[in-house]
Parts: C-alpha cells; sequence; structure tokens
C-alpha cells in the first residue's frame, strides 16, 4: 500500500498550468501501478500553510510540557504536515519558477516541515524517500543560456531536499512554458513543445520506474 | 525629504533578531542623517503581505477595465506594496536565512513588488534605488566554507532586486548568529562576535555614506 505525498504550489488552475499538468501525469501513472494505493494531496496555492513563526519555530526546541498554548497550536500544526511527508513512499512536488525562485507557499511549506532533530539533522526522518519535482519555468536557465545563473529553484530544492532532508531528489523540467503567450519568445515555441512533450513523457517513466522500485 | 522604505521579515522580534537589530542601526544612523525624512516601515513577518494569486498576477497584464472586481482588489493591494518602493530613495531589507534562503514572507512580498512592464523590464520604475539588504545567517556561508553551495540569500536577491528590479546592491551579512545558543559552535563564539561588531559598524557607516551620496 504505497502512499503518494502530492503538493502543488503554482497559482494557476489545470491546465492553465505546467507543473500541475505535469505532475497530474505523474500522478495518474503512479496510481495506475498503485491502484489500491493512497495519495495525500496539498494544494499549498489553493491552501496555503501558516508561514513560520517564533512560536512554531521555538516550539520544536521546547518539551511539550513547557510550551504555551500559542506555542502548542503552532506546532501541531508543523508536525501535521510533518507526518504527511513522513507517511510518504514518494513525494510529488510542483514547483513553477516565479521571479528565479519557488512560489513563497512551497517555502512556507518547507519551512514548516524542516525541523531540527526530527526531519533535519542525524538521521532524519525523511531520508531516502524519493521526490520528484516539477520544476516548470517561462524561460530557459539551462547551462550555457543567458539566465543560467539566474536558477533558484532546482539549486536550491536539491539543497534544502537533499542537503538539509536527506531525500533523493529527482527533476522534471518543462521550460520555456511563456513562449506561447509571449510574442517575443514566438521562434521559442519549437523549443517549448519539445520539452512539454520530454517532460509529461518524463513523468509516466519516472512514475513508472519509481513504483517498479519501490515494490522490490 | 529624503524617503526610506524599511523592511524587516524575521520571525523574532527586536534585539532577538539580528537582522532586525542591524538594520535598526543603519535605519537610526539615517533618521540622524535625515530628522525631516520619511521612513515607510513594513513588517512582512508581522503583518504580512498576500501570497502572489492568479488574479493578482494576471491583472498587472489586463487592462483596468477589464479586470474583474478580485483581479482589482488584488491589483490594488500590489499597487500599493510597488508605490512604496517607487517612493523610497533607499530601501533597507531585513533578510534573514531560514533554510538557507530568504523567509517566506520576503519572497510574498518581492512576488507582488515584481511587475514586468513596471517595477521589472525595461526601464524599471525602481531602476538605480540603492537597496541594503541585512542577510544574517545562523552559520557561516562565506566563500571556502563547507556551506558556501548553500547560500540562498544574497546570491538570490543580488539576482533578483539587481537583475529584475535594477536596483543598487549593498550587503550587510552578520553571520554565525546561531553560535551563542547552540553548545557545538562554542568555539565559533569570538568569530560570531566578530562579524556581529562588523555589522554594526557597516550599518552606520554606510548608511551615514549613503545618505552623503543622496544629498549630493
Amino acid at each position: 500500500m504505497a502512499t503518494l505525498l502530492h503538493i502543488d504550489s503554482s497559482v494557476f488552475p489545470g491546465e492553465a498550468s505546467s507543473s500541475r499538468s505535469v505532475a497530474d501525469a505523474f500522478r495518474r501513472a503512479w496510481e495506475e501501478q498503485y491502484p489500491q494505493g493512497t495519495v495525500i494531496y496539498r494544494d499549498v496555492a489553493a491552501n496555503p500553510v501558516p508561514h513560520i513563526t517564533a512560536d512554531a519555530h521555538t516550539a520544536g526546541f521546547a518539551a511539550p510540557s513547557e510550551r504555551t498554548p500559542e506555542q502548542s497550536a503552532a506546532f501541531a500544526a508543523r508536525v501535521k504536515l510533518i507526518e504527511e511527508l513522513e507517511q510518504a513512499d514518494a513525494v510529488l512536488i510542483g514547483a513553477p519558477m516565479y521571479n528565479f525562485s519557488i512560489p513563497s507557499t512551497l517555502k512556507a511549506w518547507l519551512d514548516n516541515v524542516i525541523l531540527l532533530g526530527r526531519t533535519a539533522g542525524a538521521n532524519p526522518s525523511a531520508q531516502g524517500t524519493p521526490v520528484t519535482v516539477v520544476a516548470s519555468r517561462g524561460g530557459s536557465y539551462a547551462p550555457g543560456t543567458p539566465r543560467e545563473g539566474y536558477e533558484f529553484v532546482q539549486n536550491y530544492l536539491e539543497s534544502v531536499l537533499k542537503g538539509a532532508l536527506g531525500m533523493d531528489v529527482d527533476f522534471i523540467v518543462p521550460e520555456l512554458t511563456m513562449a506561447p503567450r509571449n510574442p517575443a519568445m514566438a521562434e521559442l515555441v519549437p523549443l517549448y513543445e519539445a520539452s512539454r512533450e520530454r517532460a509529461f513523457e518524463d513523468a509516466v517513466i519516472k512514475a513508472k520506474e519509481l513504483a517498479g522500485r519501490l515494490a522490490r
């Protein structure tokens, strides 16, 4: 009974969002492999989790009996998110690039789930859990492109998901998603279409491959 | 009559926050130079601005007469933040590092104020405005340290404030701020203290230097 934690963070609904569409393809391929499995779905754009607060932060370093009611409440909300992560056999994150980085809603989720002594630090609780990130972006930030140095989604999520949480990170990168809507990018439309097609193929291949690996 | 836009984003109040304390020193030195000046203060931790939404985003590319009521309301909130930025002769941002990057509240502010065709793109409206960032951090991420590759505050804010908004970016970096509270960092306390002292000195020097430059 496999469990997938699926997080979306695009402000756009459904097919208007590349990250949602590709993540959805991954999820459907996963569900085909695990028809009896569980998917925990969290849409942090539609239903944002709280920003981290001093109470939520300090509660993590206080004994339960010493927490104020405010700390206890804030910490309970964090633990709910952390348990979703810990329950997952695999994680899927839709992470569109906004202003060169991840959405503020996704950062808020990360600030809640990264807890030293539990999900981070020695023997982190989600260590080794595979996480597939759909890192969609309006332009291209690939190595060798002019915007290479402005890429703070893959670089950052690699550092935090792998470096802090010890997870096994993989990326699917549909790029140039603004091309069909931006006349200045008209000549990039074929590259966008190729990237999109590859992303959908990757989603299915990676979901099946991952399901097979977990089933072994 | 100089105007300073001062933004804080630490979850900790007052002196418990390095970024707030050092930014406060900068602000006080600035106010000494401009006793008749204006300070616009925005504490995005205590009073978070909304995450960017589809309405707030798409409104920026729709004619005012064609906006839905939801778009108009969301856009008005963005414009208020943008006008604060545009009114500023100088900007001061307290940007503590949380999980290797900026607070989610600060990212939400950035996603609101970065607007293609106004603050970003050709002739951005805050182009050349000096912005001083107090980038405090619990450890050291300086070049040559083991955590060098995990620095997504200075690198990111340089890219977005300079690269997207065309601002003139400067940093003050109090680091190793966790040293006094983390027994494993005990031997780093002298380096922390030196970094803290330098940061407060830098704040005063930079505020005075900037005030003098703007007055010319």
